[in-house]
C-alpha cells in the first residue's frame, strides 16, 4: 500500500530533499560546509523576515523552546504564558522546570488567544518581562493573531517569544515587521525535512537579550553559537545531513516565493475545510490554522475509528487528538510540500471512511472538488 | 578530486547508510517506527554490553553529556572530573554551568588518566558522588583505562559517568561487566552515521539514579524518556531519518561482530602508527587510542602545513590540534567503516606531504605495507 502522511509533522519529505539527505556530506569544519551554513542561515533570515541572527540547534523543536527560556530569562524574572493548547502549555512546563515565575492565561482549546487579555495582564503587572506563546497551536489546529499580540508587547518593550514550529512557511510571520522578538522553529513541519534541527531567530533589536542571563545553560547557550558563527560554525557538531536537506528545502521555498507559499497553504486549508464540512465534519477550531485542520466527526462516527480506517484502508496517516482531545478530534496536517491535488486524496478517503462507518454521503468530494476548482481561481 | 574523511568525526558514511538516510521515513507514531526504535535500542544495549536502558536523544554528543549531569546530580552533590584533554574538561564546564561542586584532576594532555589518583581523591573526599570522565579523548588521541577506573568506583558505589563518544564501537567497553554506571555516545563516530543522535546508557543497577534529582531539566529529562519508551516512543520527536541510518549501522555492526570490530580497529591503528613513525612522525599520546591517532610532525615540518597539503593535494581531511595543541599536532580519525586498505591511502599521502614539505623518504609506505601485511596475520 502506498503510504501518505497527512500528519501534523513530521510531514511528507519531497524526493529532492531525500536525495539531499543521501548526499555524501562534507565535514563540518570545511569551507564547503561553512558556506552552506552561512547560506542556510541567510535564507532562514529571509523566511523569518528578520535581519537578526538565526541560531541552528541539533535538537527537536522543544529543545529550541528550552533554549529561549534559558537564554532570555534569569531567576527573578516574570513571564506571561497565554495558551490554548498542549504546546502553549509546554512553555509553562519549561519555565516551571527552570523555576521561572510565570502567569498562565488559559483559553479554551480550539479558540484563539485573545490579545486583549494579554494587554490587561501586562497592564496589571508591569514586572512581566516576556510573553511566551504559540503562533499555530498544533494540538488544536488553531492560529493565533500574532500581529495583534506583537502590537501590544512591542511598544511596551516586553519580549514576545513565539513557537512558530507549525506556522513558519505556512502562515506569514514577518518577524521584524510585526515586532516579534524571538521565533522558534522545527525542521519537520513547514520546512519539509526530517526532525532534528531547531532554530531560534532573534530580532535585531534583541541582540543583547541573550547576554548575561543567569539560568544554567551550556548546550543551549546561544552566546556560544554567536561566537562560532562568524567562522561559519556552530558551537557543537551540527547535524550535517539535515543541514544539507534544509539547504535544499530553502532552495525550493525560494523557487516558490514566500507569498505564493502562503497562498497555496491557504487554498489547501480552505478546500479541506469545505470538503470536510460537506461530509458532516465540524472544524474544531474557531480560528483554524492553514497548517493543521482539526476535525470533529459527524454524530455517530468515532474519531479514532476514522484515524484507524484512514491508516488501514487508505494508507493515510493523520493524528488523533492529544490529552483532553483524545478520541474527540483528529488532525490533518497539510503543511510543506502539499498541493490542491492532495485535497482530493484526503477528502476522497474521508468520504469512504464516513460511508463505511455508517454515514453514506458523497457530498464531500463534490464540495471539495468545487472548492479546489474555486481555489484555483482565487489569488 | 575524490574527498576522503580521516577526521575524528563525523566520519565517512558507508553507502548503505546513505541509502537508509534517503529512505522515505515512517511517521514516528506508527507501529513500524516503534518497532524500529525498540530494535535499535536493543542493539544499542548489545553494543554497550548492558541490560540497562539506552536513551536516544535528538542532540549532538555534548547534549548527551549535559543530560547526564542534569539527570544524575542535584545541588549540593560533589563530582570528580579526571581529565587530560578538551573533552574531559567539558564535563567540568557543564558541571560549572549548573553550579555543581566538582574537583578537577588534570593530567598532561596526551597522557592517560592515572586511576590511582582517582582512588586517592575518593579516599580523601568520601562526599564525592560521581566521577565524570572520558574513555577515548578525541582532542589528544589518548585512551584511558576505564576498566581500572571502574574497579575503583564500583566497589565504593561512586557513579562512573563516561564520555564514550569516540570509543564505543572501537574499543571494548562492556558496561555491565566492567561496572560502568553511565556511558554517553554520539552518532557520528564509531556508529558511522551523521551527527544528530546522542545516546545515554544507564547500567541496570543505576535505574533509580535519574529519579528525584533537583537540577532543572526538561528536554534532557530522562524520566520522561523512560515513560515514553514502553510505547516505543521518545519523549520528544526523534530524528527519524537518523534513527533509520542508525538501524542500518547496527545491522552492519551485527554482521561484523563486536570482537572482530575491535580487532579491526586495533590493526588499523597499529599499522597507522608504524607507517607514521617510519616517516618521522611521533605519536603524541603515550596511551594511543584506536579511534584517533594524534601525530607530531618530524622536526622542520609544520603540522598545519601537513593538514593543508593533505586536503589540497590529496583530498584527505584530517583535523588539526585544538586549543593548546593548535599547530603542534594533527589528528587522523580511523573509526567506523575503515579497513587496512585505508592505511595505505593515508600513509601514502603523508609520505608525499613529508617529501613535499622538505623531508624526502619512502620509509613510511614500506613500514606501513609491512605493518598491514603483519596485521592481516595477527588475531
Amino acid at each position: 500500500m502506498k503510504i501518505r502522511l497527512f500528519t501534523p509533522g513530521p510531514v511528507e519529505i519531497p524526493v529532492r530533499i531525500l536525495r539531499a539527505l543521501s548526499a555524501v556530506p562534507p565535514h563540518h569544519r570545511t569551507d564547503v560546509f561553512r558556506d552552506t551554513l552561512r547560506r542556510v542561515t541567510r535564507e532562514l533570515q529571509w523566511v523569518h523576515g528578520t535581519e537578526g541572527e538565526v541560531f541552528l540547534l541539533s535538537a527537536s523543536g522543544t529543545g529550541g523552546m528550552e533554549a529561549c527560556v534559558v537564554n532570555l530569562m534569569s531567576p527573578g524574572d516574570k513571564a506571561l504564558v497565554p495558551t490554548a493548547g498542549k504546546f502553549g502549555d509546554r512553555w509553562a512546563s519549561i519555565l516551571k522546570a527552570y523555576g521561572v515565575a510565570h502567569e498562565t492565561i488559559a483559553f479554551d482549546w480550539g479558540t484563539a488567544i485573545d490579545p486583549a487579555a494579554i494587554q490587561k495582564a501586562l497592564e496589571q503587572d508591569p514586572s512581566i518581562k516576556a510573553v511566551f506563546t504559540t503562533h499555530s497551536e498544533t494540538s488544536t489546529g488553531a492560529v493565533h493573531d500574532l500581529e495583534a499580540i506583537a502590537k501590544i508587547t512591542r511598544p511596551r518593550d516586553v519580549m514576545l517569544i513565539v513557537d512558530g514550529i507549525t506556522s513558519v512557511g505556512v502562515h506569514a510571520l514577518p518577524q521584524d515587521k510585526w515586532g516579534v522578538d524571538v521565533v522558534v522553529c522545527g525542521s519537520q513541519k513547514g520546512m519539509m525535512i526530517p526532525p532534528g534541527i531547531a532554530t531560534v531567530s532573534l530580532a535585531p533589536w534583541r541582540a543583547s537579550a541573550i547576554e548575561g542571563q543567569k539560568l544554567p545553560r551550556f548546550y543551549w547557550d546561544l552566546t556560544k553559537a554567536r561566537k562560532s558563527f562568524p567562522n561559519g560554525e556552530t558551537a557543537f557538531t551540527p547535524p550535517v545531513s539535515l543541514v544539507l536537506a534544509l539547504e535544499e528545502a530553502l532552495t525550493m521555498m525560494k523557487e516558490e516565493g514566500l507569498e505564493p507559499m502562503y497562498v497555496r497553504h491557504r487554498r489547501i486549508a480552505h478546500a479541506v475545510w469545505a470538503g470536510a464540512k460537506a461530509l458532516g465534519f465540524k472544524l474544531f477550531s474557531t480560528s483554524p490554522s492553514h497548517s493543521v485542520t482539526s476535525l470533529v466527526p459527524p454524530e455517530g462516527v468515532d474519531a479514532s475509528a476514522v484515524v484507524k480506517r484512514l491508516r488501514e484502508v487508505h494508507g493515510i496517516y493523520v493524528a488523533g487528538g492529544q490529552d483532553q482531545l483524545k478520541g474527540k478530534i483528529f488532525r490533518i496536517g497539510h503543511m510543506g510540500a502539499y498541493d490542491l491535488a492532495d485535497v482530493h486524496v484526503i477528502i476522497g478517503a474521508l468520504e469512504e471512511c464516513v460511508a463505511a462507518l455508517g454515514k453514506p454521503a458523497n457530498a464531500g468530494t463534490i464540495a471539495a472538488a468545487t472548492a479546489v476548482r474555486e481555489a484555483w481561481q482565487t489569488a
